[in-house]
């Protein structure tokens, strides 16, 4: 499939020590390419994790709710190709024989084997397929981040990963991680899936807290189409290799720079996601200021990044403003329209209620003719703020979707 | 413009006694069509009205809502072309002025004048064209259900009429209704702009009882792209000329009749507009059942019918059940996994959580063939009910909207 026009290239990503990747070809589709991941993590890792919303997820999702309470972690699989939800008793068996056959390679629980899955829903996921990948995964020699980010990938057309280092107690400590989804990306948590995995050594807690704080600035920003996945999940692992003194609450030394660096990866995969949007060919960022709280301005700009008039007008490179507007007024949440103002870039286009006197189209235009947007809402009722990240809305959506089964 | 191939004749709609249509060219865009519609209603004429609940309404919308509360209407004047939404204190004054023009030629109060407005945001309407075309029109001759509901259209494919009659107080009375709108129909109050007229004797109370419950079972059932527009607007016009005792409450002789036939031109008229969907090509029907209240099962058939991927599959001709799971899962609605079914027309493709058995799709390929789909959910959780209607998602919803306003 051809790269998406925003998508970025691959970065060098460092590795990560007590991290080892492999891939296999399970042929979960008639596909010639690796569809099965499998990391194992050293003796001691630490897990936390952020899991799709959807009240009817995946059994692959409740395995790994029921996994996180213990907060521990020697492995995790990830299929692609076939989400395994919506697959009653049967896709349940799956996850258990995955996670079963995982801990007779490594040695370890049941419960400290992750499992994620993606693709088609309502097909369960061949136990068969899946043990034959897992047995090859182990024979195989380690790979790199890049086999791994391509391995997860469905209608992806790019491979994913970022990565940050910080200074812990005295330590440098490293974060990669690698992401897949395009479509079905949605509010409230919206990756398909996404892997972090750090050398710091973090207690389980405290890697759960830094983890739900970076995806509410992160993968809760993001849209393309407003669907939400039955199988969204975030994993983050520390292995602890780095050998700082462990990172336990806010008061741990080098806490504050782990909490930026885990928050700056997130940031950086949700934004690839929205740039491998389906059929994306702009990146739009929407900002709202000046609502009653962080949480309404966050609904707002939800409303506008979720609005298909606001994404094909973009798409169409039209500085259509009163679509905005519309969004912002269905948005249900406090706004007073003769206060409003929106721009576009860095030109105010309406201020106080309408468009301002005789202004400069000619900038807009430019700036609508770029890769990356930036619209910009101020309500002017108080000091909430929030930015969220969407794409256009363009034929290629439709394409890639009406005929995505088949 | 293509009709929409969903599109439905013009019906033959009867007279209203005590209604009188008119047109004009008030040439808001460069366009040599009508654009202005003037219906001017005998004294003691009832209104009922419901209104976007958008937070930033046009000022037409807020003139309507102040209008509303007295309960007479001497007119009614649609403009379409230019919505006059976010256009601030010049908006306001459009609609004053528009108000006074027709109090002076009907010799009225201004407040019985109800004005409506759709088209482009942000554009201040001309007072000038305005009141030419108001003028043009008091001269012109009076026209038929057809050259109004024409009048009013922007984006539409095909004008839109209903009518029913109904036996009140032992006299025949009549319902005749047009609307227009196709984009930017969601949920709410979804139409754009919606007029009905009868010649039954309604007191203004029982008027606006009986008109909100009709919308929450039409107008708000239904959803083109879940976006919500500043001006929607239904009114209800009742001139009493058919001489029958004035409905007052549910005890007044034929209060039940009246209701169902104005229930039943609301849904007609909420699915013609669903059938003009910005590039629709199939009309999707939504039936939740099981959910615990008729309010939960609304909103999951809302969430099945917004879903950009449950609306490109169907575009797609797809059976693609798991997206109507996923949909259904993202409602944030009570909703067990485990027990959820779905069909597809008739057919029975998923129970108790998991697809059937080696159920049949060629009857679901072929229904999903037609013009009209059904897809039914049973939640197995108690007895809410709901159903909505929603058009596909495709190539022409974005051809339209990515270059709408240049």
């Amino acid at each position: 499939m051809t790269p998406s026009p925003l998508a970025l290239p691959f970065p060098e990503l460092p590795q990560i020590a007590g991290v080892t990747l492999r891939v296999a070809r399970a042929r979960y589709k008639t596909w010639d390419r690796c569809d099965l991941t499998l990391v194992t993590l050293d003796p001691g890792t630490a897990v936390g994790g952020v899991l799709t919303q959807s009240r009817c997820p995946s059994p692959e999702v409740e395995w790994c709710r029921k996994a996180l309470v213990l907060g521990e972690a020697r492995a995790l699989v990830v299929n692609a190709g076939n989400s395994n939800a919506f697959t009653g008793g049967r896709g349940r068996a799956a996850v258990e024989a995955i996670a079963a056959r995982v801990a007779g390679h490594t040695g370890c629980r049941p419960s400290d084997v992750f499992v994620a899955s993606t693709g088609v829903i309502g097909v369960p996921l061949p136990i068969d397929k899946a043990e034959a990948g897992l047995d090859a995964a182990v024979e195989a020699a380690p790979c790199g981040w890049r086999e791994a980010a391509e391995a997860i990938m469905t209608t992806d057309t790019f491979a994913k990963g970022v990565s940050a280092t910080a200074v812990v107690d005295g330590r440098t400590i490293t974060i990669a991680g690698i992401i897949k989804g395009s479509g079905m990306i949605a509010p409230d948590m919206a990756t398909m899936l996404g892997f972090l995995f750090t050398d710091a050594a973090v207690e389980p807690a405290f890697l759960q807290r830094a983890l739900t704080a970076a995806n509410a600035l992160s993968f809760s920003c993001i849209t393309v189409d407003g669907d939400t996945s039955t199988s969204d999940t975030v994993l983050a692992f520390a292995t602890g290799a780095a050998g700082n003194a462990p990172l336990a609450d806010d008061d741990s030394a080098g806490a504050d720079a782990f909490r930026a660096a885990l928050a700056d990866v997130c940031r950086q995969l949700a934004m690839l996601v929205v740039r491998d949007g389906e059929g994306a060919t702009k990146l739009i960022e929407v900002t709202v200021e000046g609502a009653e709280s962080d949480r309404s301005a966050h609904r707002i700009a939800m409303s506008i990044a979720n609005s298909p008039l606001v994404k094909t007008a973009i798409a169409g490179e039209d500085a259509n403003w009163g679509r905005v507007v519309m969004a912002v007024g269905k948005a249900g949440e406090p706004a007073e329209r003769d206060q409003l103002a929106i721009r576009f870039g860095t030109t105010q286009v309406a201020r106080d209620g309408l468009a301002v006197d005789g202004y400069d189209e000619a900038p807009v235009a430019a700036h609508l003719k770029g890769r990356e947007v930036e619209i910009g809402v101020e309500l002017g009722l108080g000091e909430g703020r929030a930015t969220v990240w969407t794409c256009d809305l363009t034929h290629g959506y439709i394409s890639i979707n009406a005929d995505y089964r088949s």
